[in-house]
């Protein structure tokens, strides 16, 4: 009976990512979520990102995870950009963006005036995975610091993704990280995944991650 | 129905947590849950940590927590120290360790040459600050690369623990972190939180936060 419960919540969860993305798709929208553990630098990323988007006619609009504060949005909302922070405090404290968060933010968006939705989803490498929330693609962050042991640690995030954008490279020289093997772990555990060394805080590589949102756009936006 | 259902699960859970307290308790070893985001540097932090423990009579054992792999045991077990891994995989990969996990690890160790048990918790700063396991003590480590706003963002996990280690802070020149906010956002969500600076990778302030330990256990253990 209780499994029964369980399972009935999970094809509701992926009923709503199925119409979250149709609504999307269908307003020409490319939806991409951003997955990580707490402080990988994803605000900080996006914030070097968006105005690159920008300057090629992309306008971004972020719905911005996170258990409680806003401190994420007041950091975008700089940018111009529609920044809608979705907190899951009111849902029990929820470790992860579901779908149905996803939904209720996007009717605070002027969906017309977007062609590119990121979700900064809660920092946690592990339940945000579990979830699809109607996305065209997953990217997780994973930064230098964290250590090279990581994906071998929590696989099932860096297998569901298409990109790893490994960032803060400009702390490799004061790091004892090994950033071949790091690549290598994170290949071993997902033969097909992406890997881009970013750093948000040189905007090196940047250029490169924002190429590779335009190409798979192209290729889901026709 | 289904609310009752949970209940009891939180209630079994705490219960479990009781009878591990007890256990420990009876054998006169002070324990002491260890958590984190992922990457935070626990493990390189014990492996400083332990053998200062040694040197001063106090023989610890380690639970290390992950979803899969046993790439922290194997970091440990060089120490000469009693290390038990509990993989969540098993139970659905689970993103905290439970009070089941550490009463089955707790089958696995000798006791009797036990004085200290850390549980080194499954990276993620949400969920394992909802569940009791038993222990004496709950430690947050907090690696400075994550940056200030974390205590704010994840209130509840600062607001449980005894300690927040704020670790890696031999890469304070190299971040653009305010030491002085990060304290007191951890303080303003926990006024009775200690936080020590530390760096497992220098070996600076482990000495405190190992007379720490031993300060807390002489007060558990009489």
């Amino acid at each position: 009976m209780n499994i029964q419960v369980v399972k009935n919540v999970l094809e509701e969860s992926e009923q709503l990512a199925r119409e979250n993305h149709a609504l999307l798709s269908a307003k020409r929208i490319f939806f991409v979520n951003m997955m990580s553990s707490p402080g990988s630098g994803k605000t900080t990323l996006l914030a070097k990102t968006i105005p690159l988007l920008h300057s090629q006619q992309i306008r971004s609009a972020v719905i911005a995870g996170d258990i409680t504060t806003t401190l994420d949005s007041e950091r975008l909302q700089p940018l111009g950009v529609q920044v809608v922070q979705a907190n899951t405090a009111p849902f029990g404290g929820d470790c992860h963006i579901g779908p149905h968060l996803v939904r209720a933010a996007l009717d605070l968006l002027d969906l017309d005036k977007v062609d590119l939705l990121f979700v900064e989803n809660v920092g946690n490498l592990v339940c945000p995975a579990e979830f699809n929330l109607g996305e065209d693609r997953k990217v997780v962050v994973l930064s230098l610091p964290e250590g090279e042991d990581k994906p071998l640690k929590y696989p099932l995030m860096f297998r569901v993704c298409d990109l790893c954008l490994v960032n803060k490279i400009d702390l490799a020289p004061h790091l004892q990280v090994d950033a071949e093997l790091f690549s290598r772990n994170i290949r071993s555990v997902n033969g097909g995944i992406g890997v881009l060394p970013v750093s948000g805080l040189s905007g090196e590589g940047v250029a490169v991650w924002t190429k590779w949102l335009m190409e798979q756009r192209r290729m889901v936006i026709s």
